[in-house]
């Protein structure tokens, strides 16, 4: 198969590997589409080098595709079926696991950053973290899915509901697909974010988007719900301002849903939150469910997936795609996986 | 009526003043005893200054007592009625009140704070923030309700069931009432206090009560779950150190229930709430509900008061009491309103 190694040192080069047969309970799938992830960029900046069990390695984990291969014991798919991965693997014994809270489990494993992942020309993994996507569902916008089941779940976990006044600090691909299933699942949307393309890519798609640069975000939220402040504030910038904001955007018992992987401790107002009885709900990866209620979305037209998929490049250019993607210029990018140039 | 005055800058005078004759919807209360909380002692030190109307101003607000006079309107109550108040005023008009969250009214009245307050013979408060108390409960311990209705508030707010591994940091005396709550609903209480004192009076009360200071907390309540962390931590401590290791002693989906009111910000690893799901979860005073149940606890044996109680002082030691409680020495104070010298 065709796969593009990351070497490490920020180095990806395309080459020919050999053909990962599945094993029992595995399926092999023929990859179609696979994006690019917030979490690649960080591969690509070598803070997963440590992670990452054998050099060279496979990244990417948003993939779309067909299984082409079934191993014994694995009853419930058949070859041609479209699927997508759910990349997570746990180990089924930690207390997360017994208490039914798997996608959090102390032993997860990240298959793409663990284990080699989707920027291939197949990908084997286990039967049981794949789903069906439907045929009404193109392999492009199949590619969507785990980044919008990443914000399903923080959906789910802020508990957004119709007409919530909901705030988005971050509209980078994971903020402005926030958003999106905020705004599907019936709420008003504010979306505040400082780089100017991506400001101008949230108007596009018809949000209320401010940039905290040139606008009070906090007076603005205020005047926009009546004095009320925000229901919902997703914070899925991770940085000091956002904090700092973030917790005067609410009103008593208000949700702030953090979905941003801070690396280094903040400076952080508990009085802010004390005062207003404000719960602070963080929201990692998905569960199942997550994904079934992605599927569903996007299938239902949902996702603006035309305005979010910036563009789609060869599997021969992972690291143009990486540095595209770093730009803020592009929303998301997607790797054709079955291109052989 | 006797009151005790507080005249700033650290200052209590005992002093006969004028008797304050209930309104339409209020009852006048002869107080029995009113325990010095730990706002009264940020009040000592002045903190509150700016929010009390006029001075001299007379402080406390965790009272019992018996109703003396109803004013008209006042149906459901009479007189001799044994009660406590809930010491909350809220305006019924913000958002918090709207959506029945009126403990977190945005215009909270604090009675002993905002408006005269329970270190005085006589209290005339609203007739709707009375709670009758049953006869098998002393005047000494009805004193003890306000205090444990915040700590009912804190372990509902957290979920506290039978079962669960629990750690209070901070053993004061909310952080002992937060304990003892826990325990009764059938947790296992760890509770972490720098002071000797506090430790040992946590221990005479049967806790397992450790020090930071020569005990690794996080490596204890692990080796104590069997390595499971614990589900329930309550910040009852309020200081960076406590900060520092509350979001370590979690599992996945782990809860933190900030009681502690923080003066300033803190640094915080919202990594660490983020790779386990672990909410934050403030909570702030209480509902009518948290009386009731705090009522019904102390009736049923729940709260060990005789320990809690640390001594009762004369009306004319209010300034006493603080120093005293301040020391550390001593748990709960009860000031006895009903002496005359």
């Amino acid at each position: 198969m065709k796969a593009s190694l990351y070497q490490g040192n920020k180095t990806f080069t395309t080459e020919t590997v050999e053909d990962v047969m599945p094993k029992a309970g595995e399926v092999r799938v023929k990859v179609a589409y696979c994006g690019v992830c917030g979490s690649d960029l960080h591969l690509y900046h070598g803070a997963f080098d440590k992670r990452i069990k054998s050099m060279p390695h496979i990244a990417g984990h948003e993939i779309s595709g067909v299984i082409t291969e079934l191993a014994e014991g694995v009853t419930k798919w058949n070859v041609g079926d479209r699927v997508v991965v759910r990349p997570l693997g746990s180990c089924g014994e930690c207390l997360a696991c017994r208490q039914g809270h798997s996608h959090v489990c102390s032993n997860l494993l990240i298959y793409g950053i663990e284990t080699p992942g989707g920027f291939a020309s197949s990908w084997t993994v286990p039967a049981d973290i794949i789903h069906e996507i439907p045929d009404s569902l193109s392999m492009e916008h199949g590619a969507l899915i785990e980044p919008v089941a990443v914000v399903c779940h923080a959906n789910q976990r802020g508990g957004t509901q119709k007409g919530d006044n909901v705030v988005v600090i971050g509209g980078g691909p994971i903020g402005i697909l926030t958003a999106m299933v905020a705004r599907y699942k019936g709420a008003n949307v504010i979306i505040s974010e400082v780089n100017e393309s991506r400001l101008a890519l949230a108007k596009e798609m018809g949000f209320d988007a401010i940039s905290p640069i040139n606008t009070d975000v906090i007076e603005y939220v205020f005047s926009k719900t009546n004095g009320d402040g925000a229901d919902i504030i997703f914070d899925v910038a991770g940085v000091q301002a956002a904090v700092n904001t973030m917790t005067k955007l609410t009103h008593p018992h208000s949700k702030i849903v953090v979905v941003a992987a801070y690396q280094k401790p903040v400076e952080f107002n508990l009085r802010d939150l004390y005062m207003k009885e404000v719960t602070l709900i963080p929201s990692r990866v998905y569960a199942a469910v997550d994904f079934e209620e992605a599927i569903a979305i996007i299938n239902e037209g949902g996702i603006d997936c035309e305005k979010v998929i910036s563009g789609i490049m060869p599997l021969s250019q992972v690291k143009e795609a990486m540095d595209k993607s770093l730009s803020a210029e592009a929303c998301k990018i997607l790797i054709d996986c079955q291109s052989e140039n």
